[in-house]
């Protein structure tokens, strides 16, 4: 492996860390909060090291599969180590591991927490829960995607696999032949909606640093809040539940359809079948569960209230953001597990919202059909198709592998996080929150609890599965393949 | 489809069922029970309706792929809907749907049993009793097995698609050249290793009739038992329980390596990886529940306890069995997740185990690490190995659909069965339970409870699961395949 165009790509992502370290003492400065000098000795650190690193450009800069793959799992641990200081030095997180929990699940845009247990979330000041929200938008989009944009040295096109290894989906196309415009394009679609989002929850009178708080939050899928009662306060404001429901499915949407938008190719959109099945799913889901919660409980007796809250839950589970408006714990059975299918299919590949993601399912739904066909004419040509075109064998078997290895992974978590004894139920959803990049599960790690009382073990468990989960398995299972990591090959 | 041949096939299902009908017969007149005439009366009925049917050869007797599969599906649903009959009949379990969830649970020897809530183990007759265990051994080597074996109308080499459909794993061989003799000698090792198992049960002085049940339900690995405690009864015999262990392991083997050791091939023996897997998978898994038991629990002080508790449970789990001789629902979480995650792996194909089958973990495994290997270098030819030999691409994909459709329908499954509103434990493995032919789950389908409590729907439900599991899927969900149906393609 080229270690040194590692080490220098590793050097761009400290600048840009150390420019976004800067948002936080801004904010403490606005609210006269003494957390400043954390944030800024930080960033001051990172700034300086990356600074010297970017002088020494590699001689090879040619970056092959290996490498891209290599530097973004190193990229989202290095982001996380860092990202957690600010917590731990200030005393507001004062253990490393809740600290580093905390920021992988902002930048992973998972939402689980471990705050509300010894220390509320109230409890961290402004500037604090500022950067904690903004790893969520950050991690939305992808780091490496912003670098892309905006660090010329890395314009060249063998930095694609960069952008591959950090965009969810089976298949990454770029929107426009260059890879520099692709990023850019992409951030300021990202931008403008969250831009627009917090237009209108402002409209809706929520208080300003919510506002910032809650899109950067809806807007990475993340599903940080700045209130241990999460959106459930704000006294259950109807239209800025309904807002926020809108764009959590927007922002689960692939980013190039709204590029489709721009360009007024509107044909091409109804040609996009992962969107017109996301869609159907998401409305399937809700008719579901507001037909379960009104006849086969109780709980509530607007129908508006049912119909509201499906619709919003169903939008936080698939779209992996994590909000609650209801203890849907306490949801009838059936609900509960229509929610949890839905976080397991996720969102569309090429948007921000995690999970298996639309496309594959579609992908691994037709080759097992195209399987029965083939298997009863061994002598007739089926293919798998989507959006008109036949997808490729190599992306069918990589689909494919790559649920065989999440399923893998899912099972060793549940099995190793038991060591806890927490019951199955309460195991099961926070390995399918934390893979998922979900937030809350069930149970003990219900709307109203955290992951707090689980063992330090556990938590690097959960932290490894919310890292393999954003950047989708193969990059994390390639830091412990040893031959990649052989100088030459 | 030639539906002329499937009617053919299931003329002589008839023929063979009415014969299995005669042996509860000869155990009423020993016990001098009444219910002979139950049993003497379908018999009759079944044979009068396959002889006449055996009479009308099809003009057409070549069999594709598509008429050995729906055979396969329509065998298995008339022979449970038939061998249900005796209890609805007698008013011993007068519940069709009870009925009918007890029998394929029997035949598919998945052992989950809705007796023990109204109705007790102990209120059924000897007779009754002993053709619950029966339809367990008769299921573990397969109906169509067997008429293969002794209906020589049926000795084309085109009926081994018939056994293609009712035998688990991802390739099916023959163990000599003839497809009759294969099924002969399959069903002749079957007898042979029963018997020496009843024989070891007889020495170790358990009572007469129920050696012979329970070495029905372990050589089947299905996991009925005639006594409501069961196989915690007989007052905690040791030797009983070891050498159910013992032969709970036996039967997970694949079959054909009892064939190499009679050939005295045993350097080929040593070569089966599927074995080797097997075993380290099932020392792995006793291992770590010893030690969770030791350290994680003081429920025994006897280390004997420990080691022979963990030995016995992951072997019935393993095997799919499902005997319990200890209420491991109060296990830690820990080494319950461990026996789900080895029911989950299951026994090796070919043997009368269910779950996924090694092999096909193994395979799922080798082909994530090639395409690793692939991404990495493009350019590189890696094949997926097993036993030395390379695995056929079409093999490799059709284990990975496999998978996907597994997942798909346990997912779908337990969704359903979630309209119940039982708890997400208890779904799970039911599910889990009958889709891999085990038996007995958690929490309230945990050792100590039963099916009884589920609605008709989700027993349906979970039928339909216990076939698919037993026929791997593929019979099954072709029954539902509009264009199968069609007489001309």
């Amino acid at each position: 492996m080229n270690r040194n165009l590692v080490r220098y790509v590793l050097g761009f992502v400290l600048i840009i860390l150390s420019l976004m370290l800067l948002l936080p003492v801004i904010v403490a400065f606005i609210y006269r909060e003494n957390d400043w000098k954390y944030f800024l000795l930080i960033s001051g650190a990172c700034g300086l090291v990356g600074g010297i690193s970017s002088q020494f450009k590699p001689k090879n800069s040619q970056m092959l599969i290996k490498e891209g793959f290599i530097s973004c799992a190193l990229t989202w641990i290095l982001m996380s180590i860092i990202g957690c200081l600010p917590f731990v030095i200030s005393g507001q997180i004062p253990n490393f591991t809740n600290a580093l929990f905390e920021t992988v699940s902002g930048f992973t845009t998972t939402g689980a927490t471990i705050l509300g247990t010894d220390r509320q979330i109230e409890d961290l000041s402004h500037s604090m829960l500022f950067w904690r929200s903004f790893t969520n938008w950050a991690g939305g989009m992808g780091i490496l995607v912003f670098i892309l944009a905006v660090v010329s040295q890395l314009s060249g096109q063998s930095n694609m696999h960069l952008m591959k290894a950090e965009s969810p989906g089976p298949v990454v196309s770029k929107l426009i032949p260059k890879l520099k415009n692709t990023a850019v394009l992409l951030y300021v679609m990202y931008f403008v909606m969250s831009f627009i989002e917090f237009i209108l929850l402002i409209i809706g009178k929520m208080p300003l640093f919510d506002a910032i708080t809650v899109t950067f939050s809806t807007a990475g899928t993340g599903g940080f809040s700045v209130l241990n009662e999460g959106i459930m306060a704000y006294n259950g404001n109807y239209y800025q539940q309904a807002v926020i429901t809108a764009f959590m499915v927007l922002f689960g949407v692939n980013f190039s359809v709204y590029y489709l938008l721009i360009c007024r190719k509107f044909s091409q959109i109804f040609k996009f079948e992962e969107l017109r099945w996301y869609l159907i799913i998401y409305a399937a889901a809700v008719a579901a569960i507001g037909l379960n919660l009104t006849f086969g409980s109780n709980i509530y007796t607007s129908k508006l209230d049912i119909w509201h809250h499906a619709a919003f839950q169903v939008a936080t589970y698939i779209s992996s953001t994590g909000f609650a408006t209801q203890d849907f714990d306490k949801w009838p059975e059936f609900s509960k597990a229509v929610l949890l299918l839905v976080a397991f299919i996720g969102a569309c590949a090429g948007s921000t919202g995690g999970g298996l993601k639309v496309s594959r399912v579609i992908i691994l739904w037709r080759s097992a059909i195209k399987s029965l066909k083939t298997l009863l004419h061994p002598n007739s040509v089926v293919t798998v198709k989507m959006d008109g075109k036949t997808v490729k064998e190599d992306v069918i078997r990589s689909t494919s592998v790559y649920f065989s290895i999440f399923i893998l992974v899912f099972m060793c978590s549940v099995l190793l996080i038991s060591l806890d004894n927490m019951d199955f139920t309460t195991n099961f959803t926070a390995v399918l929150a934390t893979l998922n990049n979900m937030g809350p599960g069930l149970n003990l790690v219900g709307p109203t609890r955290n992951f707090y009382e689980y063992s330090d073990f556990s938590k690097y468990v959960l932290i490894f599965d919310m890292l393999a989960g954003r950047l989708e398995l193969l990059p994390m299972l390639m830091l412990f393949e040893p031959f990649v990591w052989k100088k030459k090959l």
